[in-house]
């Protein structure tokens, strides 16, 4: 499907959710107009559309933080995508691997992470013990 | 973090991203007000607030196709969270596992997976073969 078939509400927007593709964590959530999924489509890297600033903005401009964007998926509605990516370095502004660290319920470790990728640092660490 | 402590929107919701916390799949994108985050935490089970029936939710009300929620994440300016679950059959209203089956650019499968995933699936695959 093309850019132009997905639903963008009253705003011209659609949700984005960027994942890992490796490890399956979901880094940042945020929104992207038709020409920021074009920009992704055609360049590989993640673009997105800030609302708090009204502008367009392609990830890692200013950090070099960039989003190499392999695959990107719509939901059965068409108003919310999913990039899988390889991040570089990392995804949130604070700094941090990815934006999910607040806990709200649940959970051990500093961030939203799948299961498999505990396990595997949990196996890699009695590895190195 | 408590509920109370999300930044909700102008219409009192976050945006939630339900994620297997076993694969990392991410199953679908839906909306939660306060009383469904609180509703999701007490009892381990996924709350939303449907946008288009102005309504509470509770997934698998009518398909029995729950969300075990274990964890709760709030991103960095936390208006978005992600449920990592364990999920009770397909979490789609079409009857697919994920929402996101839409190819918009890249990929082979039928929907966003990410690679350890993909991978677990070939080499059971090669086993069987």
């Amino acid at each position: 499907m093309d850019a132009s078939a997905l639903a963008y509400d009253a705003k011209g927007l659609v949700t984005v959710v960027v994942q890992d593709r490796l490890t399956g964590e979901v880094r940042m959530l945020a929104h992207a107009n038709e020409d920021a999924i074009r920009a992704t489509m055609t360049s590989g890297e993640g673009h997105f559309w800030s609302r708090s600033r009204g502008a367009p903005w392609k990830k890692g401009e200013t950090s070099g933080h960039v989003l190499r964007v392999h695959e990107v998926w719509a939901d059965c509605d068409r108003d919310a995508v999913v990039y899988l990516v390889d991040p570089e370095g990392p995804s949130c502004h604070t700094g941090a691997q990815s934006c999910f660290f607040e806990r709200a319920m649940g959970g051990v470790e500093g961030r939203a992470l799948p299961m498999l990728v505990r396990l595997e640092d949990a196996l890699e660490a009695r590895a190195n013990s």
